[in-house]
């Protein structure tokens, strides 16, 4: 059995094995769902007692003597008519034993341990001895709808995380007590980046003026290096008709996630956008475009509106106003690995500035026919897009059949400082939304082609990087986006004048890498406070460079600075050069 | 009777002249509305002949044999009985006095000029004698439905321009002239600064990569002068739950202008943003705030949508999507004046950039008490704004009673190169929204206050604003805006090399006035084509600076620089310099 596999069943196992013992202790309890998750498992429970926290610890030990106990998993397959009897009085199992009967099955699969019989289609261990009964930990417990619908009952649902072995597990332990100390919302709110408010609700972020400056400096980032790579920034509406959609063929299939948006002055019917390809094209096809004009390159920083479920919303990683820092090639096809190869390059570019390392998944078709354009088209794309992967040193791996039906994709992952991968940017190429817009060029021939498409976002959503971005720093932002970069910190007022000179040195520098025109972003702490008082808070503020001044240092033309790695004497003669170099 | 009373009489009463020559041609011609509006008059028609452009030169010469005549334009009384009796079988006239009667008035007037008697309220000329036979002109004809309303039967409108005389009428149509060939909507498209789609939906503008810069470059500057008074950049989505205006109080007000916006996953009920200050108000409220950090000023270009009825939109003077280069001050009343001030050296400095005269309107409360706030806060801040107009050196008017119920405001009227004024910028003060947040600050001694709020926005609608500016430099947009700012023109292709040089001095180049950190917008021209059609395709773009480069030019270390005032020879060495200096 292969190690994943292996791990899902001991995860399953002891979520039948948590079961087992909430059973004994509370007799007729009701299971909902129970499955292994990443990481772990749960279980859904209709138990009239509440389930606190205190309780896990005890039911963690029972699980333990049960698993010594080597307890077999036996399946066996039941026909409808005694598993219906079986779970005569449960309407949980009974609603998924109709589920299955509804999709043509002739039987059901149960699982024994012991005395535990479940409806179940596995898989599990073959005994408990499989299980390390250290590398186990029931961890919390909350609420669920059943069926997550909130018309139906809520259930106890108790998570479990489990693996290997002990080590694994408080390796385990260990990021998660980092990322909740690197959590984005408790920082965010901390280092005031962003705030919610009821009024306008949820999935609604507002951006304070520090987390302005983090979005538009990565987002000037990100636009900076297409811009070398000859993007030009457009500018379209948050709205369209949905005429847009019906012929772009989007509104088939994400009509249902759309925000439709109603005029009350006209009969329009419209919606906000939640992509901006469509409106794209439509700059593209408002020209007479030739050969010679191609690549048409867009780039456009702009929200999108995405109706999501408000229950899987909270913080910026799932929010339902995404800005995207989104881009458009309109090319040929001998084009493709050339445009290709420039956006791994701006990706590789960003993310290596920041610390993340990338690797790239490439997703391709198979030999099924669910895929629009032509089949020589796609494995030229195909290997355009390895040859770009392979010339920009990028790790990879490949995926048959995860393209989507209209072009082969690359997804690119980058891992945090604590070892999480997200993925992040994406770059998608279209044979097919061109064809729908009847967008066109004339070739060196004079024949009219249809160009292929693009789609690039390289932060992706701009709300959910940032989350990312602040657990990954822990909030020490990298010099160059701070969004207070040095704060000065006086020990009294006698400094007054030296200060006004060490502002003109900050005033007078202009930061030209990683983005262009970075004035520093300073502010001055001279209150009538203690500086152990002053320092506090620039640390609590995570403000990358303090800048001490006492008056020994207006006397000996010196300043102290403090990082988060220290504190230093540095001649003022040498400031400039020392924030230029950081 | 004052001149602008007169000029109206005269423009109703050529309306009444032209309805006399219509009946006359075509007896029983039904009359819709005839109003005097600025600059002249217009009368709807119910006629089966269609009225055309080649008929009117016959109907002004009509009009002007019947001016001639001493006309008497006579005033009398008309029972409801009898008006309707003279009135039968005319539906529209007969609809006219259903109104008046719903009204409680008592009887109708109607204006007796010949032959001609027709239901008016006046005012006219007592003579024709008055006008000036040679100073008026039809000008056009276009449909319109009876009373605005698509459902009814559609009438000719025809209508005239009329002055007091000859030379007010010839500047009149000189300057309607001139204002065609800046026609925003044409050259929108001829410098391809934006494009319209059917499929997006009318009044929703897309911006090209031409129109971009343009956006990007007057909100760049019109940000840049208000960051240096100490405005900091926020961000807020473009949604919100209606809760938010019901709060502020905008949804009684303008509920029916808002696009409503329907989620599919939940029940919120959700609004577009029509404007943004009850959002910044939500990351006002996001902490604590004390007197220290008085003023707060936010600063947000940003996209609101407003529900115009489609048929008032066209380029971009009307839109759907209007983006505001929006601003709000939260501060305690006796720092009202020094903010105005600051915004006020904001407008003056970048109007006069542009070379557009400003004059503002102070608009005060009158004494009813339609106004909300207490009478002292009013009159003080007034008193401030007023100093603060003064302080500034602007050319202003006050008007007692057009203030908004919420507080004094300031309107900004610029005057573009043909004598048009638009109303641009405004400065309002708002004694109410923060009391309806709820927003507070520590005063010093320690006791809850609440700020006052100053709106602000300097360009107003960019799309607006960009309607006025196109039309104002007729495309010719100064230097520093520019989409494209320099063309290099080659002879031919001995000059290529020469050319790297030449662009190597571009790249080189940093604008830092009026917008810093402008590098050079830059394309080389190096076709295999005729120096002719190169220079006519600039010319056609309207592109300020272009290099021609030829041999002897490359032996001689010059180029020829092409502007819109002609053409001289440049010293390679002294470009830069040049470019700086423009």
């Amino acid at each position: 059995m292969p190690e994943d596999n292996k791990l899902e069943a001991i995860r399953h196992s002891l979520s039948h094995l948590m079961s087992m013992v909430i059973e004994e202790m509370h007799p007729g309890t009701g299971l909902g769902v129970g499955p292994s998750v990443d990481d772990g498992f749960y279980q859904d429970y209709d138990l009239a007692q509440v389930i606190n926290p205190e309780m896990l610890p005890k039911i963690e030990k029972r699980m333990r003597e049960l698993i010594k106990r080597d307890i077999k998993f036996e399946q066996h397959d039941v026909s409808f008519e005694d598993a219906y009897e079986f779970y005569e009085n449960d309407p949980y199992k009974t609603e998924m034993i109709n589920d299955l009967k509804a999709k043509g099955e002739t039987q059901v699969s149960f699982y024994k341990s012991g005395d535990f019989d479940n409806l179940c289609a596995g898989p599990h261990v073959v005994s408990t001895v499989e299980i390390n009964p250290e590398a186990f930990k029931l961890t919390r417990i909350s609420g669920a709808y059943w069926r997550g619908d909130e018309k139906n009952k809520m259930l106890q649902r108790v998570y479990g995380v489990a693996f290997a072995n002990k080590d694994d597990l408080a390796q385990y332990l260990e990021r998660m007590e980092q990322a909740k100390l690197r959590d984005h919302r408790r920082l965010g709110k901390e280092l005031d980046i962003y705030t919610t408010s009821q009024l306008v609700g949820t999935g609604l972020p507002l951006f304070t003026p520090r987390g302005t400056v983090l979005r538009d400096v990565m987002s000037q980032y990100s636009n900076q290096i297409r811009i070398g790579y000859g993007f030009e920034k457009v500018w379209t509406p948050h709205i369209t008709k949905i005429d847009l959609y019906q012929k772009s063929g989007h509104w088939d299939k994400f009509g249902e996630e759309l925000f439709l948006v109603t005029s009350q002055e006209t009969d329009d019917k419209m919606a906000l956008k939640p992509m901006n390809c469509p409106h794209h094209a439509q700059i593209y096809a408002s020209r007479p475009r030739s050969y010679k004009d191609l690549p048409v390159r867009y780039l456009e920083t702009t929200t999108d509106y995405r109706d999501e479920k408000t229950g899987e919303l909270g913080g910026l990683d799932r929010v339902r106003s995404l800005t995207q820092d989104d881009s458009h090639v309109f090319c040929s096809p001998e084009q493709v690995e050339q445009e290709i190869s420039n956006l791994m390059a701006t990706a590789s570019e960003l993310y290596s500035t920041i610390a993340m390392k990338l690797r790239v998944r490439l997703s391709y078709r198979d030999d099924s026919d669910a895929y629009l354009g032509e089949k020589t088209l796609w494995e030229s794309a195909q290997a355009q897009l390895k040859s770009a992967v392979i010339a920009n040193n990028l790790e990879y791996f490949e995926q048959d059949g995860e393209a989507a039906f209209y072009g082969p994709k690359i997804d690119f992952m980058a891992t945090d400082a604590i070892g999480r991968e997200h993925q992040v940017a994406t770059v998608q190429l279209d044979f097919v939304q061109p064809g729908r817009f009847g967008l066109q060029y004339t070739d060196a021939e004079g024949n009219l082609q249809t160009p292929l498409m693009i789609h690039c976002a390289i932060l992706g959503s701009i709300e959910r990087f940032l989350s990312v971005f602040i657990e990954h720093t822990a909030g020490w932002f990298p010099f160059w986006t701070a969004p207070e970069q040095v704060r000065v910190l006086t020990i009294n007022d006698t400094v007054l004048d030296y200060v006004s000179e060490i502002t003109a040195i900050l005033d007078g520098i202009t930061l030209m890498k990683p983005i262009k025109y970075n004035d520093i972003r300073y502010k001055i702490d001279d209150r009538n406070e203690s500086l152990g008082k002053k320092i506090r808070e620039a640390a609590n503020w995570k403000i990358p460079v303090q800048l001490i001044v006492g008056p020994r240092d207006k006397d000996n033309r010196e300043v102290s600075v403090r990082t988060q790695s220290g504190e230093e004497k540095l001649k003022l003669d040498n400031l400039a050069d020392y924030l230029h170099k950081l």
